[in-house]
């Protein structure tokens, strides 16, 4: 089995690579929550829903968010009650949300409210919220401490950000099953997801970041900033207010208590050098997942780089 | 004031006629909830909103129930969870629903929500729900107890029916608002709604009918029931079912301990005679409402047999 370490959209596309070059049922994804929030009185998990979407091949692409072709008929009419219709949540991605939140009120937790909309949509993948305990990523900033779908979605993540708080992570506890699949893993893959945004939330639940430490498996992790620029979204901006240069090497950086492998793109060979002096090892390839062949392509390039038979 | 007893859309069509034949701000409905259920995890109040949609000149009125043009992508992407689907709550219906089902688990009452929903949607008219108390009608059938809506909706009323069950009824208080409707009003009126599945819930909150009773101002009904049939829906049939002739005659055995005024059709003019028999005076008229003119004709009608100054 091999583990990822999953945020939204970046993760998503990595992961419908390594489904193919894999088998479906050998990945288990450990998925954000940060981004999790109640909006219209439903419970709306976004990068849950977002790799069950692209798994399941109907991920709205453009937008990098929700179901393609959706409509928005029910978010525009809760306007007229008064509620806010910058979260452009479709109605077929509504659907989803209104399941879980159907779910957990009864007294489900995220983690097998997950697994029932995971099979529902008849995946094979495995997809486990790193908790089932409220973890929530806020920002602070000269407006004080805003919710992340604030930033992201309402703000565009247009303002600047000058410290990031993951609000509930240090008392969370794991979610089934994701201890077990981090001791279990014959590798582990952190995706190229936003590493203060997306992977941060995952890192800050305590036990998660000391699993990870005593894991037996190599873990890789694929740079999210190729060329001084984020791939997708504002991971670059976002870590420059923060005081740090938005490069491979700081991701390494990060990550350097638990992974064994950076993964980097061709663009930034010219960091292999420094990466490898902090004592990680490096693949430099297309990292550029443009089509279903390269992503296809990168994930077995990671496997094998890893050492992991399949 | 004039207060209406209303149901769903023979209620609806009256309605629109009264609202216009005085100010919308004149009238206030006291509204069935008996049809109310729990679908999809959503609280659903149909008489209510289809009241609300008529007024607000969106109702679907070929379907006679939602909201003219909307689409179904929710209740369709539902079912990929399991759901039934046979409950077609349109996308735009279901806002209000959602809505009103975040309001309520806020722990506002459902005459509350229903006064912000009608709010939202403009009218000057007050909606009052009978109750805020769970009153369901439940149908005996070959199959056993079943909800209204199963039966209604799921097997379309075609299934005999040996007794109807008003459940909570007993125990039910009236909403704020509608003893005092009932007891300032200048006159009332029985919309021409099944008074069985309809009115019927309305009048088993044992404190309403006893209003009722008491009340100072003229009460008039105006019959559902035309030349043997059901304008709408399936009164007739049920009526049948239940032992009882569908006939004016019947509608007023069953209002007779509170109405002083029954409207019937020019088609049942032979009846004017054994119905005043009941000491219960009659107007005879034209009570299609195949059009809003009609509609208001009506209202004006019965306002003035009432001898109700406007």
């Amino acid at each position: 089995m091999i583990v990822v370490l999953a945020g939204g959209t970046g993760a998503a596309r990595f992961l419908q690579g390594l489904v193919r070059a894999l088998k479906p049922g050998e990945v288990t994804a450990i998925v954000n929550v940060g981004d999790d929030a109640e909006m219209y009185g439903l419970y709306v998990s976004p990068d849950l829903d977002n790799i069950t979407y692209h798994l399941a091949g109907i991920a709205d692409e453009e937008r990098a968010f929700g179901i393609k072709g959706d409509t928005f008929a029910v978010v525009d009419s809760l306007a007229r009650f008064g509620y806010p219709t910058w979260f452009r949540l479709g109605d077929r991605d509504l659907a989803t949300c209104l399941h879980r939140t159907n779910l957990m009120r009864k007294g489900l937790p995220l983690s097998q409210a997950t697994a029932q909309i995971v099979r529902a949509f008849g995946l094979q993948t495995t997809l486990l919220p790193v908790t089932d305990d409220p973890v929530r990523t806020k920002l602070e900033t000269s407006q004080g401490l805003i919710d992340f779908q604030d930033y992201f979605v309402a703000l565009k993540a247009q303002v600047p950000v000058n410290r990031v708080v993951y609000e509930g992570a240090e008392r969370a506890r794991p979610a089934p099953g994701v201890l077990e699949a981090i001791a279990l893993a014959k590798g582990i893959i952190v995706a190229p997801s936003n590493p203060i945004l997306s992977i941060g939330p995952l890192l800050a639940v305590p036990e998660v970041r000391e699993a990870l430490r005593k894991a037996q498996a190599p873990i890789a992790a694929i740079s999210p900033i190729v060329g001084g620029t984020a791939l997708k979204g504002p991971a670059d901006r976002l870590m420059r207010e923060l005081g740090m240069e938005p490069s491979p090497v700081t991701i390494t950086h990060l990550y350097n208590d638990f992974i064994d492998l950076m993964v980097i793109d061709q663009i930034d060979s010219a960091l292999k050098g420094e990466i490898e002096g902090l004592g990680i090892h490096v693949l430099v390839t297309d990292t550029i997942m443009s089509d279903m062949a390269k992503k296809e392509a990168l994930a077995k390039e990671v496997i094998v780089a890893m050492g992991v038979e399949t």
